[in-house]
């Protein structure tokens, strides 16, 4: 058994969730878990590269945070219910005050949703966090890229690019006063998964995805995988009154757009289903809003709050790239955190 | 979609297999996977750094084979069928040569047992593989390390410290006449996974581990979790001829008893069921071999060559020791490959 998740045990940090599902857990040479007949089974990994996608001076606990919250955002982005993870763990040295705070974090969020450490792996390297998650999803009722079809209506839950302002805020291009600063850096280190909204969506909404790369980037994924176009209301989307109080000094709209990280969803929805979908999230945190529509055709046109128009070219998100093909460039320390891909 | 993926495609490189139980893969926020009434899912996730679990000059192919080849291992050691992989890349710079050679192997040694690639992330940091594989059991079914009973035989499949003075060679500690060497670097860099003899062994062993420590350490957790003692015929471990050829040079014993990287199996069965495992497995590759039995305690008794006995204390392997409490001290070239525990 690796000694790090034995070191956590013995610091009495070790989590004592044990999900039914989990028929096995961490100590042999795999886990066992049970899917419920009438289930599948939806699996995302995730990698976090310190330096790459968190800064190198970002606490061990929001690190261990993130890690976890980040990679449930990809199965609530199916409408899936998160059970269990299995995360890798390198590490350079063997720095127990470390490895204490990443814990607190890891299992805060964990907790959070019930998900069970059911196994993975512990070794030394530089720094590298790799989760892979695993939930489960009805039959047939995951939530997928490629189901929304032109007519639907677009959704966004949150607010967006706040976590890219706060990028800004920690590289100290822009100084801010609390309790604002403390907001905006805590969507940054501390993300939101919507795996609630997720699993209440998933009768309604035609197609999904979290919000990772950026709006403008995830939507595009969301219309090439469903052959579709989409027209956008950069006004209509919603921003945090702390993202407000600092909007022109972060960029404009540059930051919700093209900023990642935020982890919201965003996804599509028939325009038959509105009512039902509006009527069932009314009062629910987080909000949802209405930004946008789908058409025929295949770009991305984003109608910009002084009415101009522009558009966006289909293409691939590429991190070995240093810049996109989107409208506004992104800022660029953003570039840093988008720089990953889960599929 | 990760670019590493769509060049892998472009390449011409991707795996065309598809498995019925991978209903979505590469693509969305997750892949679905299907696990069939009756089964339970056996995952383990393994990570290989450069310089830790692959010297540095291994060549991409190699370290391609084995991180697919070495994570099957431990899914084999639970009797289990592997169906599919999620990868985890990390790749310090955009090397399409290095990535064309990982794809080969990784997928040469995916195809060879029908597992599907269905999910995973590439990214930017130093280089990493971290592997995820799913498999699936009949429920209950799975091999544990801890269903070992005082009395049951000790069996290993193939042949012990292959890899282990493949290390001393790559070194150049040891300079050995092809074929010698060609055969015994090749059982390090591309090892063999037992998922053949697991799956057959399954309503045969009490318990099963794979040898990616050395058999001491590995067979000590199937003591431990079980909680019994054993005696081992140091005599009776399989070698190759190879490693035969240059035994005294490479250390002796201390090379198979200790160290890692073979990736065969040790499990334990109750004697009632010798006759019907040997029967079953007799004229089978790979063959296996009694080399001890278990006993009431608490300690691993190696009963050397030369009649003296030696006795190994039960403890926890800890990969940021460096000497662990082994009779015979493993060969230090050895420890880099040594240095992660899957669960």
């Amino acid at each position: 058994m690796p000694s790090e998740f034995d070191l956590i045990r013995r610091l009495g940090l070790f989590q004592s969730l044990q999900r039914d599902e989990v028929v096995l857990g961490i100590g042999d040479d795999a886990a066992i878990l049970d899917v419920p007949a009438g289930w599948q089974l939806a699996v995302s990994t995730d990698t976090f590269n310190r330096g790459v996608h968190f800064p190198e001076e970002t606490a061990a606990c929001d690190i261990g945070y993130k890690s976890m919250a980040a990679s449930l955002s990809d199965v609530a982005a199916m409408g899936a219910e998160p059970l269990a993870v299995n995360l890798s763990l390198s590490m350079p040295v063997h720095d127990e005050e470390w490895l204490a705070g990443f814990a607190r974090g890891f299992f805060e969020s964990a907790n959070q949703f019930q998900v069970q450490l059911m196994g993975g792996d512990t070794t030394h390297g530089p720094l590298s966090i790799s989760v892979t998650v695993f939930a489960t999803v009805p039959i047939e009722q995951a939530l997928r890229r490629s189901g929304a079809q032109a007519g639907d209506l677009i959704y966004v839950t949150g607010t967006l690019g706040d976590a890219g302002a706060a990028l800004l805020v920690l590289q100290e291009a822009l100084k801010l006063p609390e309790p604002q600063r403390s907001m905006l850096v805590g969507r940054l280190n501390r993300p939101a998964p919507r795996v609630e909204t997720g699993m209440l969506i998933r009768d309604y909404a035609s197609a999904c995805i979290d919000i990772s790369d950026g709006l403008a980037a995830d939507l595009s994924h969301i219309l090439e995988r469903s052959g579709i176009a989409a027209t956008l209301y950069v006004d209509q989307i919603p921003l945090s009154a702390e993202l407000k109080g600092c909007f022109d000094a972060v960029g404009g709209w540059t930051v919700p757009l093209n900023s990642g990280d935020d982890y919201e969803l965003c996804f599509t929805v028939p325009s038959s289903k509105q009512g039902e979908l509006e009527n069932l999230l009314t009062g629910k945190q987080p909000a949802i809003h209405c930004i946008g529509m789908t058409e025929t055709g295949d770009s991305l046109r984003l109608i910009m709050p002084d009415g101009t128009i522009k558009v966006i070219e289909p293409t691939g998100y590429d991190h070995f790239r240093e810049a996109r093909k989107v409208v506004a460039r992104a800022p660029e320390q953003g570039a840093r955190n988008r720089s990953n891909r889960s599929v």
